[in-house]
């Protein structure tokens, strides 16, 4: 089955200790859709500017994404700077310049509509509502957010959080949301808000998933080096929504398999500067690490 | 098989926003020797004041602690005193009084040296060195510290870290021993210092085993409520020689659950302040702790 996937489509522009890397491709719906398309076909939605390389609408196309979703308008594409230190855990953001994206408007098309699968990927909640208003019958849906939107959109945000499946954010979100230190703790107070399945993101710690089954540690895939953290966590809950599209079973039963596969995807993600590392990938190799991970939590 | 723990044995008080504990029983050695004690036999190897409460030598042996290599002397008992913040992760520490600790002078009872299974637990790499060279043919030796010890007194940590199969440490250390903000490239730098299985802590974010099967990614057991951390870290490593020390079969096969029951007895550690939910524990609640984790890890 497809998925829907609506988010920030952007021209990144990383700075590392080590390197710079003008306009990579990046933006949530960006990461999260070539996540998922290595499991299910992908329908886009989102907004570039008349400035957006080619290359990177090949690069969609490349995988399989339906593009019928994404608005070219003229005027510049969002535009993103930011700098890393040295142990890739502080972030700066130099520059913000959103360009056709201070105007977005998604609209879905019609053949859209009617998508089982939609993962809200990181945008303001206001936007993630109004795509899911246009919505006819969705079976699965999951967002994710950011501490902008609890900082300066928090209604929105808590609207949208009660129309959620499932919803993901990271631990310090987590605790500015619910003001719990520990995560289990929060996780709970999130689940009052609506969600049945609540997802806690904790970087090189792993996530911790709440749903009906009770709780689930997931890990991450062991790192030796990160060259560029941005988009892991939008690789990670597309691959995961990427997977539950088409695995057979339940939701409940394929959620935490899901996870594993979002981990690892994730973990492509982080070894490249923007999406260089995760459209290398193959399903094959993204199975033999989450057979790794097998490996590395028995006991 | 028994095991011989050596490290602190000490009074501590413990002061949180919602609690004052004054000289509960604590030291690296009670917490380990007690996690110990629900797997293995234990001899126990410190030193206290003759202010020590006798209720507390009452403890040890209601776990079947063997006491004499525990030496009693005129004087104070080490007191150690810490005030938590509210989240329980950062601790102050108000006061350290040596006492008897300041000469304590570990000296091995010969029934004792031929012990097999030896947990030098956090004290002086110095002191810990000293045990070891009294020991005739330790089967398996892992040792703790803490970030006093690499502060002044790396060169005696240096040369005892050749000498132990295992050794353990927090994240925090690791990232100063080696300056790898990467916990799996720190673990890699402290392999060719000696040891062949290297254990990093990360608190409520589990642990990291690297040894010879490779890396294990082992889970914190889920904590809504954290009481009081104190002596987690030394709960774990007890827990763990303890478990080694019984279980049928080869080290290598028998540390990822090992590791697996140090995680659970910190948990109870975490509940109570000083060794107050430790010592209400059976194996029976531990062992339905290790299933739980197990569900809570499966995919």
């Amino acid at each position: 089955m497809s998925v829907l996937i609506v988010g920030s489509t952007a021209l990144d522009s990383i700075k590392t200790p080590h390197a710079e890397n003008p306009r990579l491709l990046g933006g949530s719906a960006s990461h999260a859709a070539v996540a998922a398309s290595f499991f299910s076909p992908v329908k886009l939605i989102g907004v570039v500017g008349d400035d957006f390389p080619k290359r990177y609408i090949q690069l969609y196309k490349k995988h399989g994404i339906d593009l019928e979703g994404l608005q070219i308008l003229a005027g510049k594409t969002f535009h993103w700077s930011g700098e890393y230190e040295l142990n890739m855990n502080n972030r700066r953001t130099l520059l913000t310049e959103l360009g056709v994206f201070e105007t977005f408007n998604p609209t879905l098309p019609k053949k859209h509509q009617d998508a089982r699968f939609v993962l809200l990927a990181n945008i303001a909640p206001a936007l993630q509502n109004h795509v899911l208003d246009q919505m006819k019958r969705p079976q699965f849906v999951v967002a994710d957010t950011m501490d902008l939107w609890l900082n300066i959109a928090l209604p929105d945000l808590l609207s949208l959080i009660k129309r959620l499946d499932a919803f993901v954010l990271n631990d310090s979100e987590a605790h500015q949301l619910t003001k719990e230190d520990n995560v289990f703790a929060a996780l709970k107070k999130i689940h009052k808000l609506g969600p049945k399945y609540v997802i806690i993101k904790k970087g090189s710690h792993g996530s911790i998933l709440s749903g009906p089954k009770g709780f689930f540690i997931c890990p991450a895939y062991p790192l030796h080096k990160v060259c560029d953290p941005t988009g892991a966590g939008d690789s990670f809950v597309g691959a995961m929504i990427g997977y539950l599209a088409t695995a057979k079973g339940s939701v409940d039963n394929n959620i935490r398999r899901a996870m594993i596969y979002g981990s690892v995807v994730a973990s492509f993600c982080c070894e490249g500067f923007g999406l260089k590392s995760t459209t290398g990938v193959t399903r094959k190799k993204i199975d033999a690490r989450v057979k790794e991970l097998e490996r590395l939590t028995r006991f």
